[in-house]
């Protein structure tokens, strides 16, 4: 396989983009990857978004986007594994490069979500769960997570304590992230205090509805080492697992297998080891699921993410800077477009580019999106070349 | 890139399967081409789908049909293009195997259209256009290409009856096919006199409503030749493309830019010309659907599709043999199954197992699927390895 990088991110301001339409928001990300990459053209390209149908109205989004981007003849597809689509869209840019077929492709990851209300959206969320034992009897998102935290409470002592913890180091992040959408701070009693969702999930616990897209350009490493003129950025490692849809079906509701699975394949193709990555995104969708994620990405023993996160291991300056970007709490959480966020983070830090968030002397940083409860899962480790 | 080989088929009987869930349709195909390949294992998968959100309230299909059918924690993607969503699923699993990150993938498409009424699978369809400008204006799919049909009708002199060819063809075809939704045959007095949806389409110009699943097995030639007991078929050409969403903003309403420009890229990359070809499955998601396709393809002339059809040119022992299959018009049309079964048709034909549909000495075909009204196109060419 043919060694790639990453020699553009486009991210933008994410929030409740009322006056932009899906197209427009996926436009603005994909023309911000492209500058930045300095190309004059693109062969192929990857649309991540989970669910445009039950959001906006509308399919097709590889042909529509790349319509709306002037980039027609080319492929365009589109990729979706609920939460995970942002960065399953980017393995499979990732596997186009690698496999000879095209030379510059553009991965954009893209979710429009307030244009429909409260209610319409949790019922497209809830797509990604199990529709016909989980959805029928009711549980949304919220109280899927929550039932995995009150596990990992009870099986490890975890408190409430640490998972504010969480929120409120994501919130410091966020606030040094002019793109993010919630850049205020918080305070662990303000977290644990707030309007509760899914006990014992307040309102501070879950990341929000938003509006946003985000693209990065994929080309051979060798290529790039021609026409980059910036730091260059390899991806070293990629791995992709799937684990049982529905949460009750697991062995262990506190384990994220598909997550550890896919960092084995990812650590495993890179030949290095958890101690040797330098920061993560990883997929906060609750303040939990961090807990989780750092567990299973080898960043925390099993059971210790709380500790872990409370004792500021995971804080920029700390042993494993966990969502320097803000993670999905701050930043937001447009589905479709997290998992390619995560890499223009990652790409950027690594690239010194991150200003007040920057990880000192980053070399090697790893993403890890998921769907749903983490029954899909891709995680990729990227490096400076 | 690694070359490719299609080593198993499956296929199920299409129709209106409401005592089979999403899942059980999907299982159901997959398991009958891991059966036909004779393989003990996967190592990814991939589905595509258009819009079981909208069909069916349930996204994230590759983690679920990889659960459903027991081969956790492989990866599992899921493809989304509309009505080319299964054509596509199929070029990814194609350049994840030549990239050499996976031996042996499952490609399955699926939809399940009859759990919502007329009208909610109207609108899901109305999603493959462009939701601002052709479906806020209230046009659906028999309506645009009614307006493709009648245009070809005054540019060209197609004929109402030579339409109806094109039915007639595909239902004497299907009727030879088990699978086949409708096998009845039918006239052209039959097709022109039947109820009209969108003048000059009448209900037996349009493919129908249609659950089920097909799905087949790729794995490297070399591979295929140690364990495949099958004639093998190879995937000599693989190319897609995209157009203009709208149909109103294209220079030629009645031209399928798409499709000429990935059989242009199939046929480079397969060193083969139109005329080298024995036999192609087409996308007649409507009657005038497959005369613009035939030419777009170089089978016919510009202009020249429907005397083609007319005149006995694409049926079985004809010069170029059209939907042998019954194509979409009579197997029916499951949105996201459908360029899957081309495939499944395809590669049973080169190995000779087609029965009474068989077409003689066949050692080359092409398939082509087609998005929306060909805002996206796929075309492979499969080869007696």
């Amino acid at each position: 396989m043919v060694d790639v990088a990453v020699i553009g991110v486009g991210m933008m301001k994410w929030g409740e983009l009322w006056d932009k339409s899906l197209r427009a928001v996926f436009v603005e990300a994909a023309l911000n990857a492209i500058d930045d990459a300095g190309v004059d053209r693109i062969d192929s390209m990857y649309v991540g978004c989970m669910s445009s149908g039950l959001f906006a109205g509308q399919e097709h989004l590889g042909a529509l986007m790349a319509d709306y981007l002037g980039v027609c003849p080319i492929p365009a597809t589109r990729v979706e594994s609920a939460c995970a689509s942002g960065g399953i869209a980017f393995r499979q840019g990732l596997i186009e490069v690698a496999s000879g077929m095209s030379e510059i492709v553009l991965v954009g990851g893209v979710e429009k979500m307030t244009d429909v209300d409260g209610g319409g959206a949790t019922y497209a969320l809830s797509t990604a769960a199990d529709q016909e034992y989980e959805d029928y009897n009711g549980v949304t998102f919220p109280g899927l997570y929550a039932m995995m935290a009150r596990a990992h409470m009870e099986k490890y002592g975890t408190t409430r304590k640490q998972l504010s913890e969480v929120s409120v180091k994501n919130h410091d992040n966020g606030s040094k992230n002019p793109n993010a959408q919630y850049r205020m701070k918080l305070t662990v009693d303000k977290v644990a205090g707030a309007v509760m969702v899914a006990d014992p999930l307040t309102i501070l616990d879950c990341s929000p509805i938003t509006d946003g897209a985000a693209a990065v350009i994929l080309c051979p490493l060798e290529t790039a080492k021609k026409i980059s003129k910036k730091p260059l950025v390899r991806v070293s490692g990629s791995g992709q697992a799937t684990d049982t849809i529905a949460l009750h079906q697991r062995k262990d509701r506190t384990w994220l297998a598909a997550a550890e699975s896919a960092a084995e394949k990812a650590h495993k193709m890179a030949g290095v080891k958890p101690s040797d990555i330098d920061l993560a995104e990883v997929h906060d969708c609750f303040t939990i699921a961090e807990i989780c994620a750092i567990e299973a990405l080898g960043f925390a023993e099993k059971g210790k993410g709380g500790s872990v996160s409370e004792n500021g291991e995971t804080a920029i300056g700390g042993r494993i800077p966990i969502n320097t970007s803000g993670g999905l709490k701050s930043k937001g959480h447009p589905v479709g477009a997290t998992g390619v966020a995560q890499i223009c983070e990652i790409t950027e830090q690594l690239r010194g580019e991150s200003g007040e968030r920057q990880v000192k002397d980053a070399k090697r940083g790893l993403a890890q999106n998921m769907g749903g409860t983490c029954a899909s899962s891709v995680v990729h480790i990227l490096e400076v070349a």
